[in-house]
């Protein structure tokens, strides 16, 4: 089952032109997708700085639906699966909650890779991580 | 009494020196001070959109005293003190929540004033604000 | 020819992990974007706060081929190319310039499309984006 | 003699209010600092990555006197002075250039302190830092 992830849209969320930057949905993607990790008991601290295992995003795509503006509430769908020994996708679903909500806003997906910090050569995912994607 | 606002430290609020960056924390008192507004039943999407009256930031300050890293729980104190008709001042203590919590990581202060939005003349401050700085 | 923007890559574009947040990247992107339509000669001030018309960005994709740190310098080429009647894409790459630059570290892609800011309907392009994207 | 920065308004600088969100006039200011280090030959990569020596920011100050939008080219000066053996302030002002400009729209201060990076005890400025402040 997908992690929800709730939160309100910030003032420096967005633009000028009213609404959240369309490069700050994917921040705010990648915010609900940390606090699934630490739902799931994995230590972001040591996850994101582990000096000899990274997992970086190696591409994003992200379609952007309806407008969100600042006081907005929002609900984002973390949904990970997993795509081969050393990578996984991770599926989000941005919608807005409350009476005129409902209807999604932004629907992406991030792809990440697990490598060795220093020769960037391929790794089988952690433990962790592996067991988080299995049990969503 | 002081709002107070909880929230973890994300990736996006750190540089590469391993924890949030300086301009940041502020960002993250802003914050604060949006959920106490909207706390208080103020509407976000009107206050900070409303055509005629704007309430923009003249002057800010900011000690950091303690480092903050991705996945540190901070709590964020929010308190409110009228400086004239048309001003008023907001003091923030962002502390680290948890076993090892509790020092000041960083004070700040921001200093607001009511401005007609197209002649940027001084107001009075609006009801909601100014009833949301009593009650604090 | 594509449109060839240089900048360095700033401590604010930077996470924990010593490089550039992957949705700064995007960010990036955009600034080039601004970049060309002023070399262009189109007024970004009332380009993107007209209020009857708007461009939004309704799709991105991005590849992160290689990590970008602070100090770097970089050239982003913008190629934008038409879709439709009201709409058009660019393509992006993020190249490190200097002595062991070259290869590219980002490849991305956003898609515009122009819209009646009240009604939210398709418009044709303005004129002005239009020609832009013809001269390219 | 102060160091002057040149830049344009991007985007994603700006908040809904239509002008730049006020921490950003901060992150602003530390880019035009990054660009008169650079400037001054010192390599940005070793110096906010040495991990013996940092050099945070424990201050900082500002006065948001003019809004800027999207779209305006800006020219920061930069004006470092020696506090101590182990400290420095930098007083900045972002002023709007053109036809239009020259009025002072931030001005802002900011203050570092040279500590060792495990200790966190106070240490004496690195000589290109100690060189860079003499030299403006």
């Amino acid at each position: 089952m997908p992690f929800l992830y709730n939160r309100s849209i910030h003032f420096a969320d967005t633009d000028a032109a009213g609404v959240v930057y369309f490069a700050n949905m994917l921040a705010i993607c990648h915010e609900a997708y940390e606090e699934a990790l630490a739902a799931a008991g994995i230590d972001l601290g040591s996850f994101f700085r582990d000096s000899a295992v990274m997992v970086p995003i190696v591409a994003s795509e992200a379609s952007y639906l309806r407008p969100l503006a600042a006081g907005d509430k929002v609900s984002v769908s973390v949904a990970p699966a997993r795509l081969g020994e050393d990578s996984f996708e991770i599926r989000f679903e941005i919608s807005k909650v409350g009476p005129r909500g409902g209807k999604t806003a932004v629907r992406a997906r991030t792809e990440h890779v697990c490598i060795d910090a220093k020769s960037r050569a391929r790794l089988a995912l952690p433990p962790g991580i592996a067991g988080w994607i299995l049990a969503c």
